[in-house]
């Protein structure tokens, strides 16, 4: 196969041209469970985590910690594999708090982000034994202080602090700098005042600070950047207000491989250079060490997921363009619409066929933004019925799914060690109408 | 209340300086049902179906038809005021398919569209006794003819026709244009080669032809231009192949209003001059009067729409931004995201103080790019608490909802005459997880 194809390793096509995923046939896959159909790769996931867990242990040791940012991917068997792993999670509503919890995992090791907490979020996390808020602004640092009062308990909270820093990826997706729906400015004076506005409640406890600057980063950089700002800023507020930071919290956004053009990283590698980075200036500061966390999401889940569709029609507009109408589209991977991002599509029928045909693959929605993905080399063999493979979907492609056009969403399979199991079903046309009166 | 507050009609303003719907107190409204609230006002659904129905029937007589595009609000409710109201309706999908068999709709008024029909939407949909489908490529009509045949059945179709006229709306939502991934171009030959082919098959009556030009379209010329080519087209098909068109639709698409910006269309005058020219035109061309559909979505139930939410916080970033937080967002109203659409946005609770402060209406996402409206004027002495209304959701809001960080979708509540009830019921946690296995 090319190596344009191998975005990850579990990629690979066997002698009648059938793509292989995980090592499994991806005909035999969609035959079982239809199309479109999420496929992740359980080895890949819990790979991802050992590496992130085993990384962060080398570079810290008991000060280390890694949690999952599940908004990547949130249903239950994702919480039982990262409990499995023996990493935390990071959760950011009460629908991934509650499926958290009935996945079994022990919510202590959950860590609850969002900038707007409502009183009911609050109530319920609570209720869940979030393990530590990461609080976003003033306005909630008051409701939690009163709903822990009432509820006679001290939670136990992060301030989420915007370190100024612009880590050059799409707009949608930066978080750390000034301007920021995102925590308070270190720059504007606001991280200090709400941090020491912080330290006068008493059903609240102050353990540190979280700080995220955005997604997809390839630039290792940018973490040792923020760790610096961090790190000074915890010196600041130390020799300031004596207050001494247990825990830091250095967000997560390592970016992947969507095609043979991106780099790939080595997550390992980076680590140690954080870890070392970030002994010096505490160090350097002669500040008590703080336990660092790191929260990867899609460098944990996005190669390990593969999506599968079936081809409709291939429309050849003389003059202008081809295209390729699959049996999904934005309804379940509305990342190219929203972002323009660029995924590697695959003949997963075809793999030995020639890829002469340049096409847009596109959706089944009534939308002409409904496309997957442009300009991709397909066999002009192509025929209704031919499976497409959609690679490095596993990262907010479920997740972000939708019901536009009342389309069902696809169910997430599993695979592992040759065998596969349904982590979330399909949805039935009975699920579509259920809530309409 | 301020003249740029009113974009519809059903807006108003009490004493309290508490936001009216449809003459309905918002907080009230909030307060029964809880947010984020989708309100949508029965008796301007039921207007805006009456006045398409009139114009067309004061255009065409028993030759002018109304279909409903539902995808631009698809649930029950909504197909039993089409049947109600006497109109016909768009579906997309099985999905929608299966919401109008549910709530009673008489199917034979039912009018399959998509760019990429499945063998099952098309056994679903012949099961359900839709009435005409809208084939869009040969791939459709090859699968129709073979499924209509199994079933011993003749099936009635249109075919989807591209006439090549650039709408001047956004990219995303423009669908009438020759490199489209909809239908058959007419500039290509494609359009009449596919009816050559279409009427060889023994098991498909082709009825005519339908097009669609793009959406939220202000300028009516392009009605105009598109039933010249379309009827040019019939005349040729005619001439050509002997073949009587018996429907010609002529899709939908007219804008309405987000912000004061946007014009008010005048819908009955505009279908008068839709009808003058048709009339005019197949005079012209001497051929058989057809039946002339037209397919109004988004200009039935956008302004019939409101969206409330509750602020969480107001974020000022001295030297940036002023961000005000509620808690919905891109789950509930991806428009923004996606298309950079405007929107009008209300302080619900207090509509009377003055509007000093610039700042974004961001959503409870986490992500930067959850922004609901930028540049938006509110006091500046908004609290967490306030309510926060957005105008004209009533289309591709709801419909485009996701669950994005596992956030429930909020209910549909219906308002009339004073009374309120729940079209669809609000999701709930368990809701969310119950297809996870």
């Amino acid at each position: 196969m090319r190596n344009t194809d191998r975005i990850c390793e579990n990629i690979g096509v066997n002698e009648d041209g059938i793509l292989l995923f995980a090592g499994q046939n991806a005909a035999d896959l969609a035959n079982q469970y239809g199309t479109p159909l999420f496929l992740m790769d359980e080895d890949r996931i819990r790979d991802r985590m050992q590496t992130y867990a085993k990384g962060m242990k080398d570079a810290f040791g008991d000060y280390g910690h890694v949690l999952y940012a599940s908004k990547a991917a949130s249903f239950k068997r994702i919480y039982e594999l990262a409990a499995e792993e023996g990493i935390g999670v990071d959760v950011v509503s009460c629908g991934e708090i509650a499926t958290a919890y009935r996945a079994g995992f022990p919510m202590e090791k959950t860590c609850f982000h969002s900038n707007n907490k409502t009183d009911e979020d609050i109530r319920y996390a609570m209720e869940c034994g979030v393990g530590v808020f990461v609080v976003d602004n003033c306005e909630e640092l008051f409701a939690i202080e009163e709903i822990a009062r009432e509820k006679g308990i001290v939670q136990p909270i992060l301030l989420r602090i915007t370190p100024g820093i612009d880590p050059h990826t799409y707009a949608a997706v930066n978080t750390g700098m000034v301007d920021s729906k995102f925590g308070s400015a270190i720059e504007t004076g606001q991280a200090e005042q709400i941090t020491k506005l912080t330290l006068t409640f008493s059903n609240i406890k102050l353990q540190g600070f979280h700080c995220h600057v955005g997604s997809q980063v390839f630039d290792s950089d940018v973490y040792l950047q923020s760790a610096e700002v961090m790190i000074a800023f915890i010196a600041d507020m130390y020799e300031k207000l004596g207050f001494v930071t247990e825990k830091l919290d250095l967000g997560g956004g390592y970016g992947v491989r969507y095609t043979a053009d991106d780099p790939q990283i080595d997550i390992a590698a980076n680590i140690r250079q954080v870890g070392q980075t970030v002994k010096d200036l505490v160090a350097r500061h002669n500040i008590p060490m703080p336990h660092i966390y790191m929260e990867p999401g899609r460098s944990i889940v996005a190669d390990a997921g593969m999506t599968l569709y079936t081809m409709g029609s291939l429309k050849r507009i003389p003059g202008y363009k081809n295209y390729v109408s699959v049996d999904g589209g934005m309804t379940d991977n509305p990342r190219y619409i929203l972002y323009g991002s660029r995924y590697t599509l695959l003949p997963a029928t075809q793999m030995l066929a020639e890829r002469t045909m340049v096409c847009d693959v596109v959706g089944r929605c009534c939308e002409s933004g409904d496309v997957i993905q442009e300009n991709v080399m397909m066999p002009d063999t192509l025929m209704r019925g031919d499976l497409i493979a959609c690679l490095t979907t596993g990262a907010y492609n479920y997740s972000m799914a939708s019901n536009y056009n009342r389309i069902p969403r696809p169910p997430v399979v599993m695979l592992k060690n040759g065998t596969s199991y349904v982590a979330v079903k399909r949805e039935t046309l009975e699920d579509i109408t259920r809530l309409d009166v």
